[in-house]
């Protein structure tokens, strides 16, 4: 098996394709991670700079894992947007520079790695990931909440993934609050609106503007950042910022609130909390959201489990790699000519 | 094809136990009803009363069929409360006299009709029937919501009914307001505190003891009624009573707002709207909820279909006898003793 695992023919690329950051790895047959890099996702520019990027961190990954792009069975990419996976095309990923089209992905990608590259939905895939390989494997259905810069939604029902009619998922516009806070979105009341890292930075700006103290804008400048990442508002938390402390309380109510109206439709077994802020805060926070659900589960006799992903940051890339092994579709396959 | 129909071996039962009343019918084996009766469900007394009720319902249903239960090839029930599928038993059905309790509704009856009884849950063999005989027919996937003195949720998935561990379709209990109105369920903030008819009723009491002036009261006090049903709402809202108006669009702004959110998640083809309201305001009213859903969906391109419940008010009772047809599942079978 062993030997198996490390022939090049059965390597696979995965790629997290976020708004931040973009991961790659290569993975053997088991899903042993054997390479990973990372790179900024540019904030300026065009698609096509967006996939040059992309082909950059799957190069890396494959030098680190001593292979060649090429060598590979195949690419996963886990992209945010409207997915045609039949095509592989990506349109309307808005937390992407120039990106309000549609963009030939999946073939820009197969003809400068060499290989096929198969592209699913980002929070899906990382569902998939802890279905198959992490915190979500004792369960046959489950739902995956990834509380980051938005917060989504990837559904297992069954043993199977549950995508409607291509756009389920989509927990982080559940409306908690009629008439409630402007989401980034553009609707009112979504739970993001209140959970979601942008948003919670725009609460805490407001806020702050208002006269409210709060060292978390003094930490950004520190570390040089441009927003108030996972880590700001942990460590912001940890120093006792109580403004920071209120607009987390605020994230955990209504996260709370939107997971529980989420199980009171669907029974699943299993709550997996992933994403930048999830995996950030960790077990203390899943218990803190589970318990935020308790008073809105309608059989409360028997609430889900709640566990933290347990892929960690890597869970996105991981799940993208095991859309190449699925193999379900074919993308067109261009000869390397770029 | 029709003599067949005719035999009685293939005649079923349907019985829809409801809060307010209790519904049988016998449908042949192309679902056609070959007759019908209903009773007011006792609001006071035993299980065993409420058992005694059905079968006499069950009863004239066949005699007006011009056959006897016992040649049934099965009855189905569509029950509240928490159901053991396999035995028959019903748990905690709220709505029903001194039912807190577990009572094998399923061997009461089958020992005194003489045929295999089975038994589901309302809100689900009301969509599943809809799904496979009435508007759902068109779909794969549907949200089935049963606007009544409460609000039910059936889901259909792939072709699929999905109940979760036994509990999903909680649609009512999706949380709409944090820190809402107090729900019939003593939560706060579920859509059915602000949709529900006996929330709406509550609603309605609470302003005009506050002064504010209603119709409501006094149409139900005229039809002798004791509660404000379906057909006083309907009434009130043609006479133009402006609380009447009010209460009915903030529950249609609360549908509007809870359905989205389901479909949010799920990204179902269809929305089928039924329950005593839902088919008594029909389709102007789906119409309005349809409308209502647009400010919430995230996919605002493609919304589901929205259709008022085509089976009417003997939906649930059709989709009761659907469970006969089944016969997934078996009653342990008593002979007619009684």
């Amino acid at each position: 098996m062993s030997a198996a695992a490390t022939k090049p023919g059965l390597a696979r690329g995965g790629v997290d394709l976020g708004g931040t950051k973009i991961e790659a790895i290569v993975v053997d047959a088991r899903n042993n991670v054997l390479g990973a890099a990372r790179r900024g996702t540019p904030t300026k520019g065009t698609p096509a700079g967006v996939a040059a990027a992309i082909v950059d961190a799957v190069r890396e990954a494959c030098q680190t894992a001593g292979s060649d792009s090429s060598e590979l069975q195949g690419v996963g990419v886990g992209s945010p947007g409207v997915i045609d996976e039949a095509t592989g095309a990506v349109t309307s990923a808005r937390n992407l520079p120039g990106w309000d089209g549609t963009f030939e992905l999946g073939a820009t990608l197969a003809a400068e790695l060499g290989t096929e590259v198969f592209i699913g939905n980002d929070v899906q895939v990382a569902t998939e990931a802890e279905f198959h390989l992490g915190a979500g494997r004792p369960y046959k259905s489950l739902l995956g909440v990834f509380w980051g810069t938005g917060v989504g939604g990837g559904l297992i029902l069954n043993g199977k993934p549950w995508v409607g009619r291509g756009g389920a998922g989509e927990i982080g516009h559940m409306v908690v609050e009629m008439d409630g806070a402007r989401c980034p979105c553009g609707r009112r009341g979504c739970m993001e609106a209140y959970a979601g890292r942008a948003a919670m930075e725009a609460r805490a700006r407001k806020r702050a503007e208002k006269g409210r103290y709060t060292d978390l804008f003094n930490l950004m400048k520190e570390r040089k950042r441009t927003r108030l990442t996972s880590s700001i508002w942990a460590h912001a938390l940890e120093g006792g910022d109580k403004l920071a402390a209120q607009i987390i309380d605020e994230a955990v109510v209504a996260l709370g609130a939107g997971i529980a109206s989420a199980v009171n439709l669907l029974d699943v077994e299993a709550v997996i909390i992933g994403g930048g802020l999830g995996v950030r805060f960790g077990d203390p926070f899943a218990k803190r959201i589970s318990k935020a659900m308790l008073p809105h589960l309608f059989h409360d006799e028997q609430p889900p489990d709640v566990h933290v992903a347990s892929l960690g940051d890597l869970g996105g890339a991981i799940g993208a790699a095991l859309l190449a092994r699925r193999a379900r579709r074919t993308v067109a396959r261009t000869s390397a000519r770029g």
